[in-house]
């Protein structure tokens, strides 16, 4: 027989140490020795490191409980930062946290559009450098940058697959050119998963360690956390929710598969019906021709989620089928993951969420599996917008704060020497 | 902004150096030291403490590096044993494994049938302490049960929500009721989480640390083992495959959902189908009478399988639409959770694997989103009616050897004081 492989911990105490601090708050070397299993030597070692680092300060005394009153210790949350970006068609989103990952600075700018991908990553290099400067952060500080975009992850670090608007970066070596043009690090990962890193550190709804967060842009993905830590399967492409098969001989989606989630439900689908009832895109406002692959569905999406909150029954009628899609899909993703919540979270969740949310509920009611163990909490996102952007930003600083061990697979391109993203297998 | 919970190890050194042992085979002090960031006086007092409770010895010293030759650890496989039993209505195979999960004792006996749990339970007891004793394993050196059955689990340690097959079971507190006949501790599982640890620590065939086991037997599920741990999610439930919808208005489950993959696909469909259709039913020599929702649906689901294997194209085309559906449900599974490798185990598998691999390659080839960067390799177990068991073996030897940290939630309920299973959230 084989024996099961795992990774063991091996150089993580440091790691292991700073995230015990962080999520402590504050605390004394003995209760890290207790926290962490290591032995008060190793401890001692290790915080007097970060301390030189400047990482970890001292901060006052604990309440004596007998004996001599112990030293706390906090994370110094200015030690260090890191820039998020949310690179999409419609907008560049971006993001300045600190080591704590509460954003310091946030500004929005034109999306990609059709410009070509070189004179892009130039403009967000320099809108970046602009924000850091504007936030009085010192680059010596900074740890480096995470980049997040529609699409899956590829080997050479793009986007593999690209939805239609983005086809110009398929292929291009996008991890390669920002570490280039930022002579920083770079963490490439998909939005989605991104989104649920984000709503998971800005803590602006309540949710469980455990849950995954719906993403809906021009598309439609997933991202998955596990107590805390993003799941990010064999090649970085978890939660490709908007590639489920809801409908085995349905209509083809642009990815070459039938019946997916997005083709039947996401944004595109809804204004596409729209477009189809004259009386209902002449009553939203639709533009007149058909959508042209390189222009943003967003704008149209939301002209039909303002008219269904006008109470034209069309527009609600579309939005309804698509919510029933919408519950199917987190039915299955509940029923593989045996999550405890779902948070909607994304541009188009931004817009048209509040139609989505009791939609959604009303059809999951009942018809979850582990339903008799625990229901599948449904929350709508309060930084939908903003949630990949921070998210990347986290995905920098976990980098730093996290152990690589856990089996979980954390980002392995954290590095300036450029490995691949992640081996093909 | 809250900061992010993480569970961070404690009391885990000596199952973190225990498990880094069984990894490595053989393995010195000091590479136990690089192996687990922990110091050389700790792995020194863990050592000592595993000799002398007898799970590790010393085995010769290591090739001269220059220095001083080192002593090589190795574990004692003879130190613990388990006992591992997959509960099934048609039948409850029995496994006793060593502490590496080599298996040194099986036995198949007579399903749970109609008898009424509390008969079932005295008799799991007896024949496998039967089974131990034919071994001539000393009851001293048993760590404990591990049991596995169809059908999620409940937060009062039995099955929630029964199939057809199993009503009675419904709600019967299995947990306790196995834990009073024993006296020891006893780990409770679904069926297909335990089929894919199995198939992770049998190692029959060639997998990577993170894969999907795809189980049928009367009903499907899928197990998750994600870098040799298996993925537990919220409440044990992962991998309910079976009820997750492929067709939205799609024909009833007995879940109460509809257009489950089960209802849909399942060994019972295919069987229901084959007997609508006369010709076949008496080609395949299926009983005349409906089935008896008490009775198992294996055996007619062999008979169709047996016709097809003899060219019957009826036969043939309803295991075709079955896999089918199996296809398309792996398609989901693999871009919900990335994964490399699926492989197909569990009862009905071992019966009709080899009529369904080639479907459920040829539908996937192609309809894999994240197909840019991998495929998912499918695979065939060798020891489709084993590895559950082997796997419920497995789970209580991992409460001994797995650390509790990792972020992936372990059974929380191998101690003798019985706390819930789960708790509800």
């Amino acid at each position: 027989m084989s024996a099961p492989t795992r990774t063991t911990p091996h150089t993580s105490s440091r790691a292991a140490v700073l995230d015990v601090i962080r999520a402590a708050g504050t605390i004394s070397r003995v209760s890290l020795v207790n926290a962490t299993g290591l032995t008060g030597a190793t401890i001692s070692t290790v915080v007097r490191g970060l301390i030189d680092d400047g990482l970890v300060q001292e901060t006052g005394r604990a309440a004596s409980t007998g004996g001599k009153r112990r030293v706390l210790l906090q994370l110094n949350p200015a030690a260090r930062y890191a820039v998020g970006i949310h690179l999409d068609h419609a907008d560049i989103t971006y993001v300045v946290t600190d080591l704590a990952g509460a954003v310091v600075a946030r500004i929005s700018r034109p999306g990609a559009g059709n410009a070509a991908p070189e004179a892009v990553v130039q403009r967000m290099t320099d809108e970046a450098w602009a924000l850091v400067a504007s936030a009085d952060v010192d680059r010596e500080r900074l740890l480096g940058f995470g980049l997040v975009f529609p699409g899956p992850l590829s080997a050479n670090e793009g986007m593999a697959i690209t939805p239609p608007a983005m086809r110009q970066w398929a292929d291009f070596p996008l991890g390669h050119e920002m570490r280039r043009a930022t002579g920083l690090p770079v963490v490439l990962d998909n939005d989605a998963t991104a989104a649920a890193l984000g709503e998971h550190w800005s803590g602006g709804v309540d949710l469980p360690p455990t849950f995954a967060a719906l993403y809906m842009g021009s598309g439609i993905g997933a991202g998955l956390i596990v107590n805390g830590i993003s799941y990010r399967g064999s090649s970085g492409n978890t939660g490709e929710l908007g590639h489920i098969c809801l409908e085995m001989d349905g209509p083809e989606c642009w990815c070459g598969a039938r019946g997916c989630l997005e083709v039947l439900a996401g944004p595109a689908a809804v204004v596409a019906a729209a477009r189809a009832d004259r009386r209902l895109a002449r009553a939203a406002g639709l533009s007149r021709r058909d959508r042209n692959p390189d222009q943003s569905v967003i704008p149209d999406f939301a002209a039909v989620s303002r008219a269904a909150r006008r109470g034209d029954e069309g527009a609600l009628a579309l939005l309804e089928r698509s919510a029933r899609y919408v519950a199917v899909a987190v039915r299955n993703l509940a029923n593989i993951m045996d999550l405890e919540a779902v948070v909607l979270t994304g541009p188009s969740f931004a817009i048209a969420g509040p139609s989505y949310l009791p939609a959604v509920e009303r059809e999951l009611d009942g018809m979850f599996f582990a339903r008799a163990n625990h229901t599948v909490e449904m929350r709508l996102s309060r930084a939908a917008a903003t949630a990949p952007a921070i998210g990347a930003a986290a995905m920098v600083l976990q980098s730093e704060l996290v152990p690589l061990h856990s089996g979980l697979r954390l980002p392995e391109n954290l590095q300036p020497s450029e490995p691949p993203l992640s081996p093909a297998s």
